[in-house]
């Protein structure tokens, strides 16, 4: 029995509110042993005080010492184990850029790549060929015709574009074309199950239409794909908790993702100001709300800890606007660590604090990696911290009599 | 490979005693936050000097957020992963009056109902019929003949009673009648599994004859059961462990618990005093003492901080006598949290304790919520306390070369 059978069977509905807000990357390392983490660093009156009034501990995202991307650290924070429902490469790329996908697309991530007269793979990259050059390549590659399937060709950052078969019948089970070394020409499409047979015969027509469409380019005449996968199926929200859930994110990554377990994606913000107010004048049509903010990862990827210890503090005084819509559970906490140490996702626990009426306070008297070590939550798998908001709302009955 | 796996490869017998005492509800929660909690306003002079000696830890009765009841509450802590074995209410509830289920029984838990003159449901509660009255009317149902099955009728409390069915080859896969509306009548017994159609007969038979001796009642002229279920088959102590174990409990419900995982029941003690006077006088015949303390549960389900504070001083004060005995291990923990705050059974860790030669103290002063956070064994799944319990005795050999 795992937890969201537990879940389906245990909630209850009431009018609780909680909010989740996820600093992406938030958790940190000092840049010298024994130092500051950004974190530790920043001057956070209002999240001090939300570790005094609730419960604090290190959330960990899949498995010790386990990185997760942003797919499994979020999927992780909602309840879903990451290591059980796991989005494949297309798929997660598609959302990634506000693709919606639907019940019979299977996506993949495409890389533009270089052929030489032999057809052979001399650069998997294409130059690392920039994003102006290769986005109307990208668009060109949407003349290719395929007889009963939709084809949707969308750029994506240099030599990367994504593209989805539509048509009833489709499945994702295919090994990639990339035959990640140079030398070789790409692989032929090739079903990794029995059923993606016609997917297959779809992708090698596409591939050959690409190729001609391509024929006369100087780095992007030719393409692998990998990720082959069609729309991953999560149980929404309301199914397994009981939770009209909104979404408020900036970024199509985490729309994407929030969309995938029936969130709503509310407003366009594009800051956390904004954010806040969309979750305002949103207040009473949810009960759980997904606040997204981004920079305190691009700043740890950057490697700028001054910038990542600036965006830390941003969030700080945001706060209390949040504490003034009295949420009956209020967490905040992050996907992953993003030292900027490290200039990268980590493994590292990532300190979470959750206030509630009943949270049982644990002395902790800042929000930190090194205080959230001493906190009543302890160190917990992310994908626990779902049952935790529902038992401080209220919304979780008892198992057993 | 799940612990039982483990421990029925490795477990080795000896001479060693093992004491757990549990106090029921045992954890809790400040009145306000910052507060102190029942347990850490309480004068615990032995727990404390326990604390010292032992290692300490959160025991998590089932998940993070998890409230369970009673019986996954103690199954946790009797090493019994409380999601694998699940009991039914039928069984629970008849183990909780103290029936003890034989091999071919089936139990369910009935309902007195009041029906409509169309026969339909018009209170699920019988107007909330008192124990008084309800109780003959179970006695009454007694009167039902089946032929080739025994039928037991039980008065359980206020419109509530137990049924059992005994009869080789029936089983418990059973749809319930009790259609959780009014307005219906209720619904006819019907086999949730192949296998049970013979049982699904029998109470429909049961049923009608019941109908028939409840008809002239003005509140309960009608029932529903649910909650089907045979007796749960749990591989006893003696087989996992290697354990010869006692239960010195004054509730039936937990004497019931115990005996389902093998252990014998001693003695009739009504009060904390008497157990210990039982535990003295059985303390050559067994490995292993389960002693149940109920008033720590029952003071924080009537929300009575005070009480409870009283209650665990009154458990504190008879630690000097289960330490004269000398166990090899003496644990001290809960089955789940009961803070009076939220007047029920919560999901918090429930500080535990224990106390062996080898354990690797950890600095812990006293014994609570927040000391244990400190603890040694950090917060764990109460699955685990048994592993750790025979390991501390001696009794658990090496796993693997």
């Amino acid at each position: 029995m795992n937890m969201h059978e537990l879940t389906r069977e245990l909630h209850v509905r009431n009018d609780s509110k909680i909010v989740m807000l996820v600093a992406d990357g938030l958790g940190g390392l000092p840049l010298e042993p024994g130092g500051k983490t950004e974190l530790e660093t920043a001057r956070t009156p209002n999240l001090d005080e939300l570790a005094r009034r609730g419960v604090s501990g290190g959330s960990i995202p899949v498995k010790p010492g386990i990185t997760p991307g942003s797919g499994p650290g979020h999927l992780g924070l909602f309840g879903y184990d990451p290591l059980e429902f796991r989005i494949g490469r297309g798929a997660l790329e598609a959302t990634g850029i506000g693709f919606e996908l639907g019940e019979h697309d299977v996506a993949a991530r495409g890389n533009f790549c270089t052929l030489d007269a032999a057809g052979k793979i001399s650069d998997r990259r294409a130059g690392r060929i920039s994003s102006e050059e290769s986005a109307p390549l990208a668009v060109r590659l949407r003349q290719v015709k395929i007889p009963g399937v939709e084809v949707f060709v969308e750029p994506v950052k240099e030599h990367r574009f994504v593209v989805v078969f539509r048509a009833a019948g489709l499945k994702g089970d295919l090994h990639d074309t990339d035959p990640q070394a140079t030398g070789v020409p790409p692989l032929q499409p090739k079903a990794s199950k029995p059923g993606s047979e016609r997917t297959a015969e779809v992708t090698a027509e596409f591939v050959v239409q690409a190729q001609r469409l391509l024929a006369g380019e100087k780095k992007a005449n030719g393409l692998t794909l990998r990720g082959f996968s069609a729309r991953p199926h999560l149980a929404s929200y309301d199914e397994v908790y009981g939770l009209k859930a909104a979404a408020i994110a900036v970024y199509p990554m985490y729309k994407g993702l929030a969309r995938l377990v029936g969130m709503q994606i509310v407003g366009k913000a594009q800051t956390l100001a904004e954010q806040i107010d969309v979750l305002e004048q949103h207040w009473k049509q949810f009960d759980f709300f997904f606040i997204h903010f981004k920079y305190t990862d691009s700043t740890g990827e950057d490697g700028t800890f001054d910038a990542k210890v600036k965006k830390i503090e941003e969030l700080d005084a945001a706060i209390p606007r949040l504490t003034r819509l009295k949420p009956d559970v209020l967490i905040v906490t992050g996907d992953h660590s993003t030292p900027s140490f490290l200039k990268s996702h980590s493994w590292h626990p990532v300190p979470t604090v959750l206030v509630a009426p009943a949270c049982r306070t644990d002395g902790c008297q800042v929000f930190s990696e090194s205080e959230s070590l001493r906190g009543g939550l302890g160190q917990f798998e992310a994908k626990y911290l779902m049952s935790l908001a529902l038992a401080n709302a209220g919304r979780l009955g008892k198992f057993g009599a």
